[in-house]
């Protein structure tokens, strides 16, 4: 997906290549770049563009490099130096990031973290990302990298995670985690619970969210669960870099209450003292649809 | 303690007067201008001077106060604006932080991180404290309070901490900690050591240090057990703000390759692979007896 965005957010245009269907980067270059020329053509707002942004996996913001993005074909082993690419052809600076470095400048710019320098943006989605704002600064790290907090080992001994440790909060507080949880409670519990309907197709956590609106206890203690995991590992974090806002983005966000309540209510219980009350928690305030696009975008604001 | 620093670290002048004595913050500044002036006078800096640096428990760097600092007698449930006090005696600009701050923007001026934009120091003294630096600029927080990562919770329902909270890191990884841990041990484990011949008096890391270089096998365990819990929390530390060096301070690191080995290890353990091998693990290069001045010293360098 690609777009032209304003300073406030609005998608003037939008356009899309299929980013997996090239196997070498030159061939993906030159249809991102072709994409992008028109899309300031049919827009009109040629001259007037202040940079690129481009959110993708295994960014590094410092370089402008995409390293070895697994599941990229024409990056899968490499090293592929995208924004030079960009600028030596269109002519626009570029900044790259990964999606939740990304989706925290997208907050800054147009979302809940307007006017506010110290935040973090906690993505909940398949896996756990973050973007962490100090200062008005995304937190990079001497390698670009920075920002993993979602493979912050949260538990020792736990969930083995992808990544090949174990106990990491993305075991438990990503979708995929939920329905871990799920699955475990529910052999587990042996309460009846409309979960136990759902039969010939894997749960997702939105079967939770239904359940749990529809009053399911079990549902609810999942999210309770989850949420209480999650609320620990935050008042950790808060001791790191004492934001002022967390920002709970991507889709398991979604569960509202049922996820919010037990986040906070975890918080304030493990919050040392000097920071108690001082972190506001809320949802991102990005439309869900085009926060990938706003987020990107937001970093070619950054350009200078 | 105050002193005249320059550039390079070098302690031109130094002087002090006693931070305890003075019951009203009032009296307390006119003592401290009073002795700062004296000294700008003795090492003839007169006109010269960037700035007032200060390293104070509860220090807020952004408001330049000290907020309720309870060992401070004229700090007590009270808020200083001690920056202002010494900005309108003395007509310099003044930073404060607390000592661990201080005393990574010393490392940054003078000692281990000249040079480098991302890192975090962690003082190992009587309890944890830690300084983190991102993109070269101190991680504050939006209250100025930011950096607390011995009050990261490393055990639930762990030891109890004088925060009043369960298993923060420094119950574990302080010298106090680790006193701790030698209780336990020398209670739960039958071998002997010579720290069952020290009796009369409570133990201290020394006496610990001391029995691990004689090659006390109880004593070699109390450092490998602290160095594992810190190694493990440091892993998760990276996955935050993805520092080049982690540096260790205080009393305790002088433990060196009894507590820094098995640092070490924990850490290549328990390290997502996106950071393997990249973090450097080091001591402070600032020495012992005047990094609290050169920490201080730092902040002055940093007025603008």
């Amino acid at each position: 997906m690609a777009a032209i965005v304003d300073a406030r957010g609005n998608i003037l245009g939008r356009d899309s290549i299929k980013t997996n269907a090239y196997t070498n980067a030159e061939a993906y270059a030159d249809a991102l770049c072709e994409c992008v020329t028109r899309l300031m053509k049919s827009t009109a707002v040629e001259g007037r563009v202040n940079g690129v942004g481009i959110g993708a996996p295994n960014a590094n913001f410092h370089t402008g490099t995409i390293e070895n993005a697994v599941n990229v074909p024409w990056a899968k082993g490499k090293k592929v130096a995208l924004a030079a690419i960009i600028k030596e052809r269109i002519g626009l600076s570029c900044l790259l990031s990964n999606d939740a470095n990304a989706a925290a400048m997208g907050e800054m710019m147009y979302g809940a973290a307007r006017g506010i320098k110290d935040f973090i943006v906690i993505t909940l989605g398949t896996g756990v990302g973050s973007g962490i704002v100090s200062n008005g600064q995304l937190v990079c790290g001497h390698d670009g990298m920075a920002g993993e907090l979602g493979h912050v080992i949260v538990e020792k001994n736990g969930r083995l995670c992808g990544c090949g440790r174990k106990g990491c909060l993305e075991t438990y507080t990503s979708a995929t985690g939920v329905m871990r949880t799920a699955t475990e409670l529910l052999a587990a519990d042996q309460r009846p619970s409309l979960l136990r309907e759902i039969t010939g197709r894997p749960l997702t956590s939105k079967d939770v969210f239904d359940a749990a609106q529809k009053g399911d206890a079990l549902a609810i203690e999942i999210f309770n669960y989850t949420g209480r995991i999650l609320g620990e590992a935050l008042a950790n974090f808060v001791a790191f870099s004492s934001p002022e806002k967390i920002i709970l983005f991507g889709g398991l966000a979604g569960a509202g209450d049922f996820l919010l309540k037990p986040i906070q209510a975890a918080m304030d219980e493990n919050m040392l003292f000097v920071y108690k009350g001082k972190t506001q928690l809320c949802r991102s305030q990005l439309s869900e649809a085009d926060s990938a696009l706003l987020g990107a975008s937001a970093l070619g604001w950054e350009v200078k």
